[in-house]
Parts: C-alpha cells; sequence; structure tokens
C-alpha cells in the first residue's frame, strides 16, 4: 500500500486558510481527508467526537504531550490543542492523504518531525485586504486589530520557511492551487514507484 | 515582468507525450505556449514558417549549431531539427511559459544547459499497452517493433532524470496532471516574489 502525502495548510490569521480548505475539500478528491485534533476544551452544541475533535481530559492530554504523542500543540488560554500522531500516521500508512490546517508555530513544529510533508502557506492578498479581513469580523478592539497586523506581518515573513505560496486573492482559484499542488507533488519522481522491469521485452 | 516556466515535455515513442500536448493546449492555459522549432526538412503542404517550423538551409542549422544557438539539436535521418535558443529565451522573458515536446536525448541535453526547466517524462501506461500502440499503427516491420520495444525499455530507465512521471493511462487525466504541474511550479516559494515590506503596518 503506498503512503499518502501529509500536507500542511497553513498562514496568518486572516488570510482565510479555513476557506481554502472547505473548498478544498468540497472537491472531493479521493483519498483526502482533513485531520481531527484534539482538544481540551468542552465539546459545543452539534460537535461530536472523532469527527469535530478528539476531546480530552486535561490530564490525559499533558500524558499525551510528554509521550510525544502529537505532531504538534499548542495552548490557547486555557485549552491544549494538538495533531495526534498515531491519528496521523494510521491514515497515512493506509494510503490517505491527510490535511492538517494548522497556525504557523504548529507548522514549524510539524516541520521538525516530518520534514516530508508538503508545506503550503496561504497568502493573505495585501496588507489592505488583510486589514479589511480582520476588520470586518467586528470582533476586535482597536488594539486587537493592531495586534494582530504586526502579528501577520511576522507570520508572512515565515512563509520563507514553506515549500509553496498560495495567494488566497479568490477562494476557488487558491483552493484549485492547493489541489494541483498535490497532484504535482504525486507526480514527482521520488514519489513514483515505477516497476522498470516491466517495461523490458522477453 | 517575471520570467516563464520552460517545460520539457519528453518520453519515448508510443508514450503519447504528442496527445497530451495537444490536449495541454486545449485548455487554453493563459501565457502557455508551444515552442516551435527548426529545421532542414523541406515544409510539408500547409505548413508554415514559423507557426510549423522554422525552415532552415543545411549550412545556416550548421552554423546555428556552430554558434551554440540551439538549447537541443538532432540528426534524423538526413535532416536536422533543433529548438532555437534566443526564440524560447524571448518568450521566457516576456513571462510566457514554453512547452519543448522532444525527445528523450533532446531533453537530456536541455538538463545541461537548463537545469531550472521543469522536466515531465510521459510514461506508457505498461509494457502492453505500449507494444500495443507500437503494432496498432501498422507501419512497422515485426524487427523494428522489437527494435522500438527495446528502445522504450532503455527510455524508460532515463526516467530518472526527470522531475516529474506522468503515466499517460488516459489522455485528458495526463493532461490535467501536467497542468497541475505547471500550476504547482508557479507557487513553489522559489518562484513567487513576495513584497513582505508591504504587509508591515505603517
Amino acid at each position: 500500500m503506498s503512503e499518502g502525502l501529509l500536507i500542511i495548510i497553513s498562514g496568518p490569521s486572516g488570510a482565510g486558510k479555513g476557506t481554502v480548505c472547505k473548498e478544498l475539500l468540497s472537491m472531493n478528491l479521493p483519498d483526502l481527508e482533513l485531520s481531527v485534533s484534539a482538544t481540551t476544551r468542552k465539546p459545543r452544541t452539534g460537535e461530536l467526537e472523532g469527527i469535530s475533535y478528539f476531546f480530552k481530559e486535561k490530564e490525559e492530554f499533558v500524558q499525551m504531550i510528554n509521550q510525544n504523542e502529537f505532531i504538534e500543540y499548542a495552548q490557547v488560554y486555557d485549552n491544549f490543542y494538538g495533531t495526534p500522531r498515531s491519528y496521523v500516521q494510521n491514515k497515512l500508512d493506509s494510503g490517505k492523504d491527510v490535511i492538517l490546517e494548522i497556525d504557523i508555530q504548529g507548522a514549524m513544529q510539524v516541520k521538525k518531525n516530518n520534514p516530508e510533508g508538503v508545506f503550503v502557506f496561504i497568502m493573505p492578498p495585501s496588507f489592505e485586504e488583510l486589514k479589511h479581513r480582520i476588520i470586518s469580523r467586528g470582533t476586535d478592539s482597536h488594539k486587537d486589530i493592531l495586534k494582530r497586523l504586526h502579528e501577520a506581518y511576522r507570520e508572512v515573513l515565515l512563509s520563507r520557511n514553506y515549500d509553496y505560496i498560495v495567494t488566497n486573492d479568490d477562494v476557488k482559484t487558491a483552493a484549485d492551487k492547493v489541489r494541483s499542488i498535490i497532484t504535482a507533488e504525486k507526480c514527482k519522481l521520488q514519489r513514483t514507484k515505477i516497476d522498470y522491469e516491466s517495461y523490458k521485452e522477453d
């Protein structure tokens, strides 16, 4: 059984990585799946164990951290979020391509342990558009907006650590580019297994 | 002006590189063009100078070889065929992506001088299918068929020098893979030019 691709899709807040992933998954590519994260936050109405998240108690999560059972994890305020290593590895071993939609700190953790992954950075189309998107959410104070913009600039610089940059001018175009990246990666010489001897006439 | 991609599409006789290129060009991708070769063979009815070929006299062609004006060239029986360097470079400089549909010997010549090119090997789906395609042309003698099959095996081994392998089970699928490779290559970090400073808030 051939091993699947590990595809890391990340980018600054406001770049639209979530909508790009949703669009990509709506294309129903064979063997492509979004990874499921583990978290210590409580389930919200409608969220399902193993589909929305793997819900964990804090002690269990910390024990998993100590046993190196996460490809990447982070603490956000009082809650932990992480990508379980065995879950992802089982999917890859069974030939599935797995998408991790994660922030840049998480992606840099993944890169240390899984450099063979395909790292895609979703770039906001421009500073003006990023500003517009962050402001139009309407949930942030002026101070928070400035903080987010500064953080976004710092994160844009980190795109230099990725394999591919996809500028998100338009969600459908961006998702098609990610689809193309996945298709192209599967055609790479190193990933193809040709039985050369079968082309030899007897 | 950003420089275009040089895309080399080649493969053994019978792999179907010509039909894959035709299908790809029918997708009308912006900025994608098939290169025009120079040749010393006489124009056939309907062939146009600068569109079908650049038709040259033998002396002129040999002079161009001596002045290193071909990216690659070959002699086939009494005629020369080659890809003019300045023609391709002008296209690339103006931002066009240029496809060279050439045989494997030619591709290996291009690789020496243009290692930044994107080298795509069109692989016949199987030995049986290749045999079928070569025989069903009906133009070759039994001895010629055996010679072609042996040559094809030797050429399949050379696919190890390419960046991408596209198996031509189905022309539309193969052409879509090449399209994806072009799209993905344009998203590669090294090929994108991000103005990082424009993301810095004032």
